[in-house]
């Protein structure tokens, strides 16, 4: 076995088993542990632009072929427009409308896939806000492997046509993920399909990272002084965060890690909340509203390791306003030509934040997430 | 300079002289042609993942700076359920819709809007099926520059929302994409806008080129024995066609070149009757009707190079229905996890007929091209 999972909360270590999923200690998410250090002369240019070029980083056995469609290899844009009057400031726009099914959830699932197939699932559920109910369904065909989704009824209409399109059994609930979440775990326990629910198992986290590894070799394996990512689960911040923690243990980096800022919309913003309080744990958000459906999330299972990203690398977090979102993903549009989700359209909003509050400045270079596809949500 | 444009059917070359339209001798389409050879030595891996990453083979000078939004570097997936029961048949999809703005058109349209742009260009106008008046729609806002867009009051809902949203001044027209290209023309002949259409600017195809590049690259350097490609104005048919035989004559690649099939729809199959009656111009198609909105193409300009480069490649010309289409594209999303447009759809109902004639068969790698997203004519 190449690598371990490791309780991220107690001193559970322990072989992966298949069909991993949380921590049958403490019931806190596993994460993967290499058991030898992948080589530094790996790091060179590969000609796969997927996110499986990192096989050294990433959960497959030597000859195992994974479930892909390709996820991964988004280009990295620089925004001229974003740096606004402050011309020592580089932002870039790290494009995940770009894979497979129209989002980040891609990488995630792409690898969460792979593992549970070659270990023998034969069936899915997952919990979604929208866009992991997606790429689920598309990679469930893709192994061949029935998949069953409970979203929102509130989900915007062409993400639940998507989820449909692709097979899946979808399942509309009257209340938001936590609900949904809910039903998973009923379905799950009733039939035995696996659960995909984010954290809950340990490889969507694993595919995750690699927006981290993509960033860092793509600016020519230095890393940004800032990224701003918008935290639903917030599996994509606590994956990066790991991941740069790795590559400089293995010494493919040097240097000071990047000060991570998460994101929430105004109408559901319990890390932002927990994070300003100081607090360690983070409280459910009452009657969470949002059109950012990704960031409709009242309480996060990693909730705790978020803000400990958060703290650990001096970051902060930002809400911004729905309006926000709408007016920034408008103006991206037309001035940059990139169909933004609203989640991405919100690190738009929270870098003029972070702006206006000296929290970023002159000098820095700024890496900000377009999670998906804006027709997803409008059309 | 680093490449001279030569005509694609008399002797006529000259050096780019910036916004260069067709060939002013006799109107035909002027093809980029590089004076100095790329060394061999270059054809290794890089880090970036857009088409960009073939700079040597692509029109920009040093120094110069891409009008891009990531376009290029899509997987090539290799779908094991296409080979049937011919399992030493190994069919692969170029899936196109993971570029910006969701389809082929990206490639030709950021290659075309960066020299027009380094060129002068004030304005843009384009004819389009759809797909392309999406994409310049973004490329041009990316540039800074208007554009307005000619298309048949036909084109799905969907696309037309996604050229709106980009800014574009969008104009229906009561007709085929002929009609909207006289449109376009009196347009650009009233204010002075560049007229992008497919061909009649030497750059669009040299984007599209690039597709054949990323084939090479992804199948370690060897060729497919076929291609199944679905041609409309048929440009990314022949730009690869061009790109093949400029790797071959670089000694970047060697063998046989893959036999090239041309896929039209039924109700539009100007290409396919032409082909099988040995004609070597194509002749224009009466009342063009076909779902598969960018293969309503009744009279493409570049018609007598896709004859010639079906020919010179021992390919050939085939023609599926509109239900043909629908029925792949349903199997395909249940099946692999993929959301085909139907001009994508069109060329798996392609591949059947093909094994059935045996035109394809055992022993045989065959590249097929999902285009675009299929979600743009659905929703």
């Amino acid at each position: 076995m190449k690598w371990n999972l490791d309780c991220s909360e107690c001193d559970f270590t322990s072989l992966p088993r298949g069909l991993d999923t949380v921590c049958p200690e403490c019931g806190s998410a596993l994460l993967v542990c290499y058991a030898n250090t992948p080589a530094v002369e790996l790091k060179g240019a590969r000609s796969d632009c997927s996110m499986w070029r990192y096989p050294e980083w990433l959960p497959l056995e030597d000859g195992e072929v994974p479930i892909s469609l390709g996820e991964g290899g988004t280009p990295l844009l620089h925004l001229e427009t974003l740096g606004g009057e402050n011309e020592s400031l580089r932002v870039y726009v790290k494009d995940e409308s770009q894979n497979p099914t129209g989002s980040f959830k891609a990488r995630g699932l792409s690898a969460a896939v792979t593992r549970a197939a070659h270990s023998g699932a034969e069936a899915f559920v997952v919990p979604t806000a929208g866009n992991a109910g997606i790429a689920l369904s598309a990679y469930g065909a893709r192994a061949g492997i029935p998949v069953t989704v409970f979203a929102p009824e509130t989900t915007p209409v062409a993400i639940l046509a998507q989820i449909r399109y692709f097979g899946a059994d979808l399942k509309l609930v009257n209340g938001h993920i936590g609900d949904c979440g809910a039903a998973a775990r009923e379905e799950s326990a009733k039939n035995g399909a696996f659960d995909m629910s984010t954290l809950k198992e340990p490889y969507r986290i694993e595919g995750k990272k690699t927006l981290g590894l993509e960033v860092a070799e793509q600016l020519g394996w230095e890393l940004p002084d800032a990224i701003i990512y918008p935290t639903g689960g917030g599996t994509g911040l606590i994956g990066m965060w790991k991941c740069f923690k790795e590559l400089r243990a293995a010494h493919w980096l040097d240097g000071a890690l990047p000060r991570m800022y998460s994101v929430q919309s105004e109408g559901c913003a319990p890390v932002v909340r927990a994070y300003t309080a100081g607090d360690t744990e983070v409280a459910p958000w009452e009657n969470p509203e949002t059109l950012a459906a990704g960031l409709r999330v009242p309480a996060p299972f990693g909730g705790k390791l978020m803000l400990r990203a958060l703290r650990e690398s001096g970051g902060g977090a930002v809400a911004v306003s729905d309006s926000q979102m709408l007016e920034e993903q408008r103006l991206v549009a037309a001035r940059d030509g990139l169909d933004l989700a609203p989640e991405g359209a919100a690190t738009v909003a929270a870098l003029k934040k972070l702006v206006a509050s000296e929290s970023i400045g002159a000098g820095d270079t700024v890496v900000l997430f377009n999670t998906g596809a804006g027709w997803l949500y409008r059309l």
